[in-house]
């Protein structure tokens, strides 16, 4: 099978193609695709609705929105503005903001290596609210009705010596926040859609997810309150890049004379290998600053705002 | 009253100075000190046994080592390896190695700003244990008995919006450490001590401690474990230094003439500034390595080295 | 003579001060003020017209703008971006953008310590062109004319064993630009100033400026290029706090008197130390966003737009 | 011509590994091979002699050394000092120190890409000499001879606007050193050799090495003085990878098939990607210290301790 080699997405865009070209409906799955040209944003949700469908698309049920938008790699005047604004929207949307709410915003990743770092840099420019709500009530913000934000960099296992599902559920436990938005950089299939593809879900993260290092799923049943995942794949598996070269020129190969081929090519360091773009400083602080600016939209004023 | 400044000071050994002049001895405190002309370092172990002791000297029961070593701000080859030994000494001690344990070490304070990056600091250069003795048990290590450290960088309330007692509680209930040390900047009254002691206390972090951002308390009341508390003076409060400068000046003053004085001139806005060594930098990047070396060296291997 | 210990300003603002009192008017010295209430900021221009008005004020000859705005400080939407457009039209003036040009701004200070690394991180969001401009021409860059702007952060003696002049002196030499923007992290005197004051002059860096490593001159006569000097006092020497405080008390006393306790009190440890807000890793970060975009304003788009 | 495609390595030995199957004696080019079991390092000397040779291996004419230490990964208690070592007696012999000597140490990279950072990072751990000789003479330091150690770290040309050669070319002029190092993070063609290959050689830095920004060449041509080059790969270029995989894959294949094959696959994208180890940060700390330490041992002491 296949499957000796499992090729990784993070991304429910990419789960879904397998199935295009063979034009299948799947069952238990809708989507919906909208283009806006004058972004040039594609946004794809992407609903899984039974457990047939989680199955088939190998991820959990749930309703996934991607942003696609090839700009976001250009630099622009104001940080690309019209992309936070409508990641704002999502956000709200999801995040139900009809009352006032606490939001605790996880940063995963490790800082210290590029491409898994937006997480963190995405922390960096939120605006936190709690302790000031917490001391001088919504009127210490001067707006009638103000959200708690509050946020945490876990950091990696190989730095903590913990899992992050540890860190993030004490932290949970103690401070109870009504929700927790989870950013993390993701893995895609396709170089093409790596630091332009925003991932919005209310599953959380799925556990595995993450090149990195294969985090623990953050989501309602492991720390207890909804989770809002976001990510933005920022890296390929090198035994992905590879494995999809070889796979493409041996098209018309047997199944079984293939899969001899790839395990012959795809070795294990391959795995502990990723892809990314040599740019990839100067995208992700732009990226970063685009994310945190939505959040910030988002979670900004009280109810009046909302969506 | 000379309290309506109060002067700060972290050090136990400052705390106990105030009365040397009058020689005094204090009710419920013990003092022991000694000095190794080799290392040209000086040691204080205070031990508060009394509540009035501990009203005395403002700060709860305890014992509190002190390590003066003025050589800490000059590099040499080897990062001080003479002091890291003297420190691991103690903390072993403090620690009561006597069986495999479970270590949480906190870096407390801002990575953002030099002199309180010190807990930071330390954390990155630790051996990280607790996730590979999980996986593979002691074994995993190549030794036969080993310590389980695991750590975290809570960072600060401005930027978390939460209380770092929180954050360290909700993780110390989810992971159960047998002892937490927690390893924070610390604000001495004396620019002489800065970058050049170590204070080292099994009560843990006193509550209103750090210049920064006025710790909580994290103790084994707040926390439900064993805390020892490693920190090591960088900052002086701004406000101190014009006040010692004042009282040393108009000494004969009579005391409401030198208070009149003392409000003029120590304002509100000298008490939200600091006062650090033009070359912190450099001092705070050997002094978390002399640091983290002893901390290595006290944690690895088991009972076998215990002291 | 109270010159035993030079009270130390960058600032000709403040240089300016100690005549203000006597009222009087400084010979060669033309001083113009205005205010804007609206953004609250106060801008004053010193203009240094002979050497006797240099000798007075100990600054060389030429003009100072100085821009006193204290909502610096507060955090808002936009970054102050009313400040930035006020610090883009002085630049374009002493820039004299009347044709394309190559700029050159160096970023000095030590990325190290928080208050000195306002120059590397107004360089880190500047908008560099040269390299494109030099490949492609202005139309690489889509406008009909564009200037070159390239960036240097030299850092600091102890890190590179070299004078910064001796770096950026070569730099200049080898890839001759029309002219220089030095920016730098200043020491004021007052510490009502600090971090929300930004001084501008054509007459470079002062040798001697800079708290931290007293740096060596960088102007016209040193690099052969003209060089505008863009600085944030963001530290106060202890000293000088010190001395104030002590002159203040003792305001009444003969001056012979006051050498003494003065001599006292500044020790040459305090001379080592310095003095900066709490909050100076916030109140940076916001400035140097602050300047970085008032620069990219003042450089960006040819002859068209300049003042 | 296989050629369409030019895999990349700036590792002498990778380009003498192609003619290794052929087992062909390459004119012009001498190689001599060690081992020390010990420290399971494998040093090979390749010393490329006449322009033929030259033109044969892709590489100027001069000596390569090239240490393997499959070790270097492994996180150890003395960060290799065996390594440190036997590097710094390779560079004492290529410095020719048998005189003070001024040495300017040059840390190429970008410090905001992790395996691009090992020149920066290197820097960050040297010892410092040039401006304490310069002031104080040799006897400053406490020793007979000294040699003056000054480093830059240049930046790369998207922040700065100007082609490295320019930046060390102007502070080579402006501070004449006898001999430059140059520090260099690589490209190698194969993923096993990332992060545990050294390689020495006196011909500085290639023009169009590193896979970052193909850097212009620093040699004594474009100097004016020599140029040690010392680099370590840590990326493949993701073009490489599979590249060689699917030459692997299809090497019975005619060559004008296996031509079309790859061009088809090797995309542009492709070439604007890299590949390196998912633990990259780990290691590239191990490394930079290892490297920083060999240069001090190397440069440290006068004439008695040269090799």
């Amino acid at each position: 099978m296949l499957g000796t080699y499992r090729v990784r997405t993070d991304l429910a865009v990419e789960s879904r193609e397998k199935f295009e070209k063979d034009n299948v409906e799947i069952e238990g799955v809708v989507i919906h695709e909208s283009y806006q040209e004058s972004k040039d944003l594609k946004t794809t949700v992407v609903k899984i609705e039974t457990e047939e469908g989680a199955r088939t698309m190998e991820k959990p049920c749930g309703t996934y929105i991607t942003m696609e938008a090839p700009n976001l790699v250009v630099p622009d005047e104001d940080y690309h503005r019209e992309i936070s604004v409508e990641l704002a929207d999502h956000l709200r949307k999801l995040l139900r903001l009809d009352r006032e709410k606490s939001i605790l915003v996880v940063g995963l990743g490790n800082r210290e290596i590029t491409p898994d770092a937006l997480g963190p840099r995405v922390i960096q420019n939120l605006k936190i609210t709690r302790h000031i709500v917490k001391e001088y009530g919504s009127s210490g913000m001067g707006e009638e009705r103000v959200h708690m934000v509050s946020s945490l960099v876990p950091g990696v296992m190989a730095q903590t010596g913990m899992e992050t599902t540890e860190i993030v559920r004490g932290v949970v436990e103690e401070t109870r926040p009504d929700v927790v938005i989870a950013i993390d950089a993701l893995a895609a299939r396709s170089t093409r859609r790596l630091n332009c593809t925003i991932q919005l879900t209310d599953t959380g993260i799925s556990p595995g997810s993450g090149v990195f290092n294969f985090r623990n799923g953050l989501n309602e049943e492991s720390l207890g309150v909804p989770v809002i995942g976001l990510g933005v794949p920022t890296v390929v598996d090198a035994a992905t890049i590879v494995h999809d070269a070889i796979a493409e020129v041996l098209e018309n190969l047997e199944e079984s004379e293939l899969e001899e081929f790839l395990g012959e090519v795809v070795t294990p360091r391959l795995h502990s290998m990723f892809v990314t773009p040599k740019d990839v400083d100067e995208t992700l602080k732009l990226l970063s600053f685009t994310i945190s600016e939505a959040i910030n939209m988002a979670l900004e004023g009280g109810a009046a705002r909302k969506a």
